[in-house]
């Protein structure tokens, strides 16, 4: 079985459990639902911009908050008064386990242990949440004074702008140290450095020569967990997390090939940033890549799902959307399904309720199978400055051209009911406008399907596919079935369904073609495979 | 030194010489033009649909003509009367060459080994050239009589979509006799298999079931140079033309890291289709691919280039531009410069009185260095069903903020003057409505610059800057110089330049990033290094 590494933030335990001061059981408890799973790895983030446990070379979360000042004191000036008390309170649960005595981390690893889950450590690279505001007190004193090391002072179109540029020693120094005490302080079975908190590290335009920086820097981790392997007495594992695609991680400076092929990691995950699930993350390309060595691929799974980057929608995903894309990427080779903002509450997956099921299920293609899933069109969040990106949605489609969009299906969906389903963006001017009959012939669709206020309609031309006309699975004709009801995740306006014939659905990648009677822009795109 | 694979296709050599009977003699001195260049090997084409030779297997170029028959014959009645002259003529000379029985193939090759060059041959396996003419005399009676095996027949969106399916066995068949007749007929130093003409071999959505057919049939072409070596006593390689990019390779049916970790191939040449040179392959991707074999990997240059998609520019390469292209992709470490359609005539270079400097120059960073060159972002023209696509250009851009674009310039220019080159987009309605002040700008600067008829104009905003706003290569200031009047191949409307201070240029990937004052669409971005 492949199984699951899981990532739990630096806060997050701290934010939900912020009302009453915690104990050494309830820290074990919360390590507790994750035994007997096939979470294999708790992956447990350290650190932001300031450190999650009492360090000597980083500020931690506390440092500097007075627990008897209430949310009014200086440390929180900066802050949106509304948010104070909200930020005080986590902030606060960190302190009392300080001054407890209770360190998660330490009590955590040990219990991994003792329930036959590997514990390991993961430490944000660059992380720029919030710095925006230059005065959060989540920023670190080091990044606040030393605007000189930030890797675009010249601009601030983006968070990552702000981002510190590892082309300095003073930089790569300061988290090398935070690397050392973790190591020296914690007994973990694997290290991850996690270059994708935020994923930009360089100068613009200087990312290539950081990749021989960004090697040096994991080589001088790999040596230092070489040196406390002997001391530990165990093998000391070390993890990267980059971007999906390899020359993007290389056009950020991410040389993962490089990494693997020196021997200095034992993990690649690859992965999205935030913004979406990524469901067609190259792994066969990835897998061709480290042939030859002995390194293990896992494929990173975001929380959110988006069909297109413009999207408003902040979905998250659910039991019945992961299966769709860990069935996917365990088949194309993926060794594990990695597991990022999927957390046991508040930043989670949207049915929370079947958590406990994600966690026996995800980690293996056998225990997906026959269950129904849903694959789903999304895109890569990630590109090297500079680089070309593309995303299939939204697809604006001219009339009696067929469009096409690649969705990889995982194994053969054999027994289920396989269904296309499309969403379209409500009728602009533009597209109505395109000729007088097919507007006339939409507006008579659009009342007899009743569309809502939202302006949302099944959409100009035939009605007998909604306006998409000829749709096809691999070359099959589909069949219309109406406007589907289908659960969140789901576009905005309605979700057309057409039925797959029986054996037209194929393992691997399957291609949808739409050939809309009118002009349409597509922006849902997905196959489901259901079972009933 | 790397050098230079060059193509001849198959029906060039016939329509340049069309006009008067050819000779032996003539047949060699097309090959003595590369000789003492940096030409290593000519790669020759033999056929299209049809064969450029008599072959048994294939009906040729000529089966079917009449030489006394002129162009009313029944043979051309497909073509367009305006056409058929000039298509008789070239169909004449193939005839002409037959019937004096000089097999231009054998001649060619025979003088290449004279001359110190290596002869290829090379085989178009799925050419579909001018298929929405059913009945062109260009056409293989096989395929018009079989539309059963064209990959979609249900659609004609694309000359694609009717190419044969190599999921067929009657097709591999059907190609894999030709090169048992070529292979028996004549005696080269290597056979390339060229996907590329046209790149798509399966019904939409069967690519990945394509990979193993593809595969295992170059694997039986291996075997069947393999049994040819022997008898010529020397080695025969083997080598394959496929997409820049290894994921859409794939996508198509071609896994060419297979092929190559098999021991199937001995060279490997990636390449944009046709519609421009593709300046920014990701080669660094390939050799890691690579690594571990002995595969040699060519870098494919086309002759047209083209900044974005839509463009309705059909300008050639230079000398200027394939040297940028050139010394980008060798110094990434192509071994190979691979050029297809630099012929000597018709197709071929903008400025052919440059060809000689081309075949001297372009195989060789040492040759290149001190030489004013051009880099342009152009875009990979070719992707797999339904995989989303991306393209850097046109770039529009909102006011304020920076876009960025990626630009590999080979070795650092020491020595050269270095320039930002960008060209916009005329103000449409929407970008000039963007704010009352900038549109008025506009204006002005429009009658300050004496916009030409094409209603392009240096842009609104800033007229220091003719409205990109601050210009930066690697975060360095450029300042403006104001419309350049340069050579093509150059956009639609002016072109703006900026200079690169001194030392801000490095070797490898520049940054170019624009942060426009007013809406602009940014269509050519080009980094030129000038030698005077």
């Amino acid at each position: 079985m492949a199984g699951i590494s899981l990532n739990e933030d630096p806060n997050h335990y701290l934010m939900s459990r912020r009302h009453n001061d915690l104990t050494a059981e309830e820290l074990m408890e919360w390590v507790d639902q994750y035994a007997d799973t096939q979470v294999n790895e708790l992956i447990l983030n350290v650190n932001a911009m300031r450190a999650g446990y009492d360090s000597g070379v980083w500020e931690s979360f506390w440092e500097g908050y007075d627990p008897e000042g209430g949310s009014d004191q200086p440390f929180f000036a900066a802050v949106a008064p509304e948010a104070r008390e909200r930020q005080r309170q986590w902030v606060h649960r960190g302190w009392q386990l300080h001054r407890d005595g209770l360190d998660r981390y330490a009590i955590w690893i040990d219990r991994c242990r003792e329930r036959g889950i590997s514990p390991w450590v993961t430490m944000r690279m660059n992380d720029v949440h919030s710095v925006d505001n230059e005065g959060d007190p989540m920023h670190s004193t080091f990044w606040q004074q030393n605007p000189q090391f930030r890797r675009a002072p010249y601009k601030f179109d983006d968070w990552v702008d702000k981002a510190f540029d590892y082309g300095r020693k003073e930089v790569r120094d300061y988290h090398f140290r935070l690397i050392e005490e973790a190591a020296e302080r914690y007994d973990f079975d694997g290290l991850e450095l996690d270059w994708m908190r935020f994923g930009f590290h360089f100068r613009p335009g200087f990312e290539e020569e950081g990749i021989a920086i960004l090697t040096e820097f994991t080589a001088d981790v790999r040596k230092l967990l070489d040196s406390w392997e002997a001391k530990r007495g165990h093998r000391i594992k070390l993890s990267a997390r980059v971007p999906s695609r390899p020359q993007t991680a290389r056009g950020l400076g991410m040389d993962a090939v490089e990494w693997a092929r020196r021997g200095l990691i034992d993990m690649l995950v690859i992965t999205p940033f935030w913004a979406t699930i990524e469901t067609d993350m190259p792994v066969e390309l990835w897998k061709q890549l480290l042939h030859g060595t002995d390194v293990e691929l896992a494929a990173g799974l975001e929380v959110l799902v988006r069909a297109y980057p413009e999207s408003a929608l902040r979905q998250m995903n659910t039991l019945e959307t992961v299966r769709g894309a860990a069935s996917s990427l365990l088949s194309r080779g993926a060794d594990r399904i990695y597991l990022f903002n999927y957390m046991d509450s508040d930043t989670a997956m949207a049915d929370l309720e079947n958590y406990p099921a994600l966690l026996r299920e995800a980690g293996s293609l056998e225990t997906m199978s026959g269950k129904t899933r849903r694959h789903i069109v999304t895109y890569s969040d990630t590109w090297a400055p500079g680089e070309a990106s593309g995303a299939l949605l939204p697809a604006a489609c001219g009339p009696g051209r067929y469009r096409s969009f690649r969705l990889h299906a995982g194994p053969k969906p054999d027994g289920g009911d396989v269904f296309v389903l499309l969403g379209a963006a409500p009728a602009s001017e533009g597209t109505a406008g395109a000729g007088r009959e097919n507007a006339t012939r939409g507006t008579a669709d659009r009342e007899n399907a009743g569309a809502d206020a939202t302006g949302f309609a099944p959409g100009a031309g035939d009605k007998g596919s909604a306006g998409f006309g000829d749709v096809l699975l691999n070359g099959h004709a589909c069949v219309y079935e109406g406007v589907a009801d289908i659960a969140k995740p789901r576009p905005e306006g309605p979700v057309h369904r057409f039925r797959v014939p029986a054996g037209a659905a194929h393992a691997g990648f399957n291609l949808i073609e739409a050939r809309p009677d009118a002009p349409q822009t597509i922006i849902w795109v997905e196959l489901a495979v259901e079972f009933r």
